[in-house]
């Protein structure tokens, strides 16, 4: 049988044809003659031998009856064609082509069908699909996907950077050679407000999280297992919701209000964006959108869309009546009442929208196709035979301005459902006999409740993603925000007189609002960025929990988005690493802050954890960023609606945070104070 | 000495170090230690010896002292930039480095001057700079400069071409590859009306002659004679005029109507445009125009450029005041009249404008800066980072829709003026004893009067314009417009009784305007396409002018657009190719025509030689191409206002084209028919 490992070969230079050289050892896969496209059938013997001479390993690959893939191939999606999970069409070309892999009896035949197709579908299709799959496939599951920034660096990084890395490649002997250093600001400048925030809309780990929330979570397939996974569509609520509160935390970092929902289609948008990205694969640039248009009604047959702006308002309207109903209704007529367990569950999978949408027809696919008439505003009709613009695919989406104007927009229509639910009773929200005495967070060698941030340079290994590139590292410097790592410390009192354990819950938000006045307790949930969530056990008598910031179940170790995955130490073996790259960057756990010092308020709830608990196995599971991914194959690991206790408005008299304590809260003051300078070292655990 | 020839080198491929193998020698050039730029400093030795141990050919350099190139450097250009002559701190920038250049006081000097530069300056500046100093040099202005196009194929043709050739020079074995073919409808579909015209905006050869004749005729030099040439304003103005009166003939034969002059930069411009290019050596597609955009003041200082609309519409107003009085005002205050011979040259010059501006802070820099206002209509502040659009630079600005729209404002301008002047007298017109008795158009096997269009597929070279590819031709395959030569027969009876030299000026005409009905004489003259100008003997009685279209001294042929210069047959020595690159290409000699056949007008006049000959010696001159171009190093070869006939209005009386003629004067009703195939065999010649 074939090894599995070398399947992961398979998305190592996208853009090369499949029987170039691949991997660290200079594998070589050994195609059955019948296997080479139209235009390497006439030579392909000569080649073969030309790539197989010097390979370091050579790959047998079983001869197969060749699949039919014409539903799928080139006519359906040129080679060098952009492709997008928010366009319906290319949601159905995924979906057959991990339908094909999935369904593979065993690894050679795996192996065989992803040789075969390879080079006959749109390399990102085929990226999507067969990581699906493998994702998927419990024959595969335990396999560590490379990162997306590696098969596909042109989403991630200025297109200038490639050029220069060409140059160092080709004239540069390896030992000599020097990173490429990508500019802080090549993207705009101070000319345009927005492009403060550059640090987080283009920040490589929150991209690539993004990426992956959608890799772990598809909207379509023909399993619909695959789909249905625990809470997704309040997932999809959750996450968009978080990363809206963190982008406004940003902006009062940065002198900037919070952002302005897209809540009138109709209206110019003043915020334009150029990504300067290329497409590597496609050759084409990432269009940009300029300032101050207006959208359209989109009419693009290649794409199969048609779409008013009109429409888009009847979804809304129609996503409103629900809410105010309280009910949705099915594709059979059937009424289902939106309550407080399942109700945001529903909404979220309606909006989305996923196959889970229970009556497509009628609620649309509102946020997918805001995305795309958003993509689409410089060529609505496809006269000039443009592709989407950065906004119109899940891992360059969050670099736009406008992804966060739209998603406020989704937001504000959640919370007008989240809003009608009945408030938490202080009993409800109480945990009896537990009191935090005490809240402190502590930056080594800094004074307490003060968090550091800075920049930091990191390095990506470009090397699997520049074809037709002489082989060999070649790397590009980013630089990207960067917080000292932290303690929280809970002084904790537990008169229960037994031991308990509790779901500690942590968020932080700034103090004050854009104008510098406190917020109402109903305006303030949704600033709350949650930081943390873990089960502490609590003796009698006093407690003191120390939570380390790395610790974060929020987020993803550092390593995971920076570290080149053939660089590993191998003495640590691959479950050191075994997380499946969904989640939030810990880099970015902390917001910028100001030089100043950005007042803010840190909030710990300890809730009773035998109501919260979900009883389940979690051991050799994806588990490390749980509070934005799940965990999978799992349920997520909650019992509360996400976001509890904020997920809901306040109860009588607590129109304030601080009257909104129970004995079991905490909130303390902190400050998060950004140097504009990069460390020569840094402390990182 | 170094071998001139040597210097062409120095433009192939110019995002290369110049240290890299070159030409097909395979020729290294040995840099002086202290040449290497910072980069390669330290490992230069090792360098060297890397590319010259399998050299075919090793060229010497003479270490000189490194000339100062602060001034002109990455600090004022960076090396990713994109360069135009349209912007005047791009054009101060290419004066002081081909300063340079032509000062250099022998061959060996400017070789190592320009090693020495080459990798310390923007590529493109570079490459202009070089040429200039190169075309104008005595000792070197024999020298034939490569195509554009093949240092720089990024700007002529489909991004994604270069990566199929990639693809093509890496895998596939030199004898083996095959053409990357370019899909004729690669930037637009046929929703937009104006994708009809892509076969003239985009044609290779078109875009090739207005890099060339800006090239012919620099804006700015140090010295003023470079600048000076002969007519150099109203050439600027008559090959516009040309050019748009071709277009307007292309517009007919796509039934649409002739093109709307830019005459109010307020309004929103319904034509965008998307090139689809990229700049290989800059890395940043070049940016699209949306369609119904408006344009802004703009101001960005790095480009140091800040220009209000409401200057552009104060310099047009003093033009046309000075149109109204006949007269300009010098920067002195002095007052220079517009008069028959000098006036239109004046205007040319106030207008483009170069540095023969009488009064540059007063008339402004209209032509140039209505380019640049429309090329930053993406991003006039600057806020995005975004570089120029196509209409902003020479070799790519005929691409774009809104070309013709500029400049048939630019011409409405002009005519002001032209329509001023005294129309000539039938007298004036006429060559006394020379009458035309007939006038037929003849290709071969066609019926008499009938002309044929088609495609024709040609190959152009990438070798030298793709960087950090293994080394071998590598072809794209174009589709472009392409006529069956023909011959032009005029009967002329010579009544004087001794022999003459006539003049015989041929043009054509659509018979019909967009609404089907006959032009009016003073309409007509501004659609009348010049074919060809040449001197014929005529004996006294009757003779027969036979006239090839092969023979035009508008174009230069096919071969110099598409072929080779390596693959010259070396039979046929230099001589052969010996013109000068700028010229209109011989495959668009003809427009289009239309499937039914468009009804056209054959003019010819044949005018006393005598009165409009100039008296010098042409010999070993370019003098390919004159009517567009001039001949280098000496007058405009027509004493003639150009354009005569038609650069006056009619006569009283003379109304229509037939009332106008008289007896020196014919005219052929004749058609062209376009087939919509690409013939196996062409013939030629």
């Amino acid at each position: 049988m074939a090894n599995k490992k070398n399947l992961l070969l398979l998305f190592e230079n996208p853009g090369e044809p499949v029987f170039t050289q691949k991997g660290k050892n200079h594998a070589v896969f050994e195609l059955p003659s019948r296997f080479f496209d139209e235009r390497y059938q006439p030579i392909g013997a000569e080649i073969q031998n030309r790539f197989s001479d010097d390979a370091g390993e050579r790959i047998p690959v079983r001869d197969i009856q060749p699949p039919n893939l014409n539903h799928i191939g080139f006519e359906q999606l040129g080679k060098q064609d952009n492709f997008t999970l928010f366009i319906p069409k290319h949601r159905k070309l995924a979906s057959a082509l991990s339908d094909i892999f999935l369904k593979a009896r065993d690894i050679d035949h795996l192996q065989s069908l992803a040789v075969y197709a390879r080079d006959r579908v749109n390399p990102q299709l085929f990226n999507y699909a067969l990581s699906v799959a493998l994702l998927h496939r419990p024959d595969t599951k335990d396999l560590d996907l490379p990162l997306y920034i590696e098969s596909f660096p042109g989403k991630f990084l200025d297109s200038r950077s490639f050029v220069q890395a060409r140059e160092e490649a080709t004239v540069v002997p390896q030992g000599s050679r020097r990173p490429i250093v990508i500019p802080r600001d090549y993207t705009g400048s101070d000319l345009d407000p927005e492009h403060r925030l550059w640090y987080f809309r283009e920040d490589l780990g929150i991209n690539l999280h993004h990426w992956h929330w959608h890799l772990v979570y598809p909207f379509e397939a023909s399993d619909i297992n695959i789909v249905r996974k625990d809470r997704r569509g309040e997932l999809f609520y959750y996450m968009h919701q978080q990363i809206i509160a963190r982008y406004n935390f940003e902006r009062f970092s940065n002198h900037l209000s919070r952002v302005v929902p897209l809540s009138n289609i109709r209206a110019p948008i003043p915020e334009g964006y150029f990504s300067k990205l290329d497409s590597l694969v496609a050759s084409r640039a990432w269009p940009g959108r300029i300032s101050n248009a207006t959208l359209s009604d989109i009419n693009r047959r290649a794409d199969e869309i048609q779409l008013n702006l009109s429409t888009l308002e009847r979804w809304r309207d129609r996503f409103l009546d629900a809410i105010a109903q309280m009910a949705v209704t099915t594709s059979s007529g059937q009424r289902i009442v939106l309550d407080e367990v399942k109700g945001i569950d529903i909404l979220g999978d309606m909006m989305e929208s996923s196959i889970l949408n229970p009556n497509p027809d009628y609620y649309g696919d509102l946020h997918n196709m805001l995305h795309m008439v958003l993509s689409y505003q410089h060529d609505p009709d496809h006269r000039h035979l443009e592709s989407f613009s950065v906004i119109g695919e899940s891992s360059v989406a969050m670099r736009d301005p406008v992804f966060y104007r739209l998603h406020q927009y989704v937001d504000d229509i959640f919370q007008q459902f989240m809003e009608k639910l009945t408030p938490y009773t202080a009993q409800q929200l109480t945990y009896p006999g537990i009191t935090i005495t005490g809240l402190q967070i502590q930056t080594e060698n800094v004074k307490t409740n003060v968090l550091n941030t800075f920049w930091r340079q990191s390095d990506i290994n470009l090397a699997k993603g520049m074809d037709f590139v002489p082989r060999g590292d070649i790397f590009a410097r980013v630089t990207h925000l960067q917080h000292s790592p932290y303690t929280i410390n809970i002084q904790v009192n537990n008169s229960s007189g037994a031991s308990r354990l509790g779901m500690v819950r942590v968020f932080m938000a700034p103090k004050y609002d854009e104008r510098g006045q406190q917020f109402s307790f109903r305006e303030y949930r949704r600033f709350m960025i949650e930081m943390d969530k873990f089960v502490a056990n609590l003796r009698p008598g006093q407690n003191t929990l120390k939570r380390r910031s790395i610790q974060s179940t929020l987020t993803i170790p550092y390593e995971r988005t920076f570290r080149n995955l053939d660089a590993r130490p191998t003495g640590s073996g691959e479950d050191a690493y075994n997380f499946c790259g969904c989640g939030w960057p810990q880099h970015m756990l902390i917001p910028k802050g100001t030089p100043q010092g950005l007042p803010c308020v840190l909030f710990v709830m300890i809730s009773d954890y035998e109501q919260d608990r979900i009883n389940q196995d979690l051991a050799g599971t994806c588990n490390d960023a749980a509070i934005f991914c799940g965990i999978r194959d799992r349920f997520y690991p909650d019992k509360r609606t996400m976001g509890f206790p904020f997920d809901r408005v306040n109860r009588r008299g607590a129109e304030t945070l601080q009257t909104f304590l129970t004995p079991n809260m905490g909130i303390a003051d902190i400050s998060i104070v950004f140097k504009d300078y990069i460390p020569s070292s840094i402390p990182l655990n």
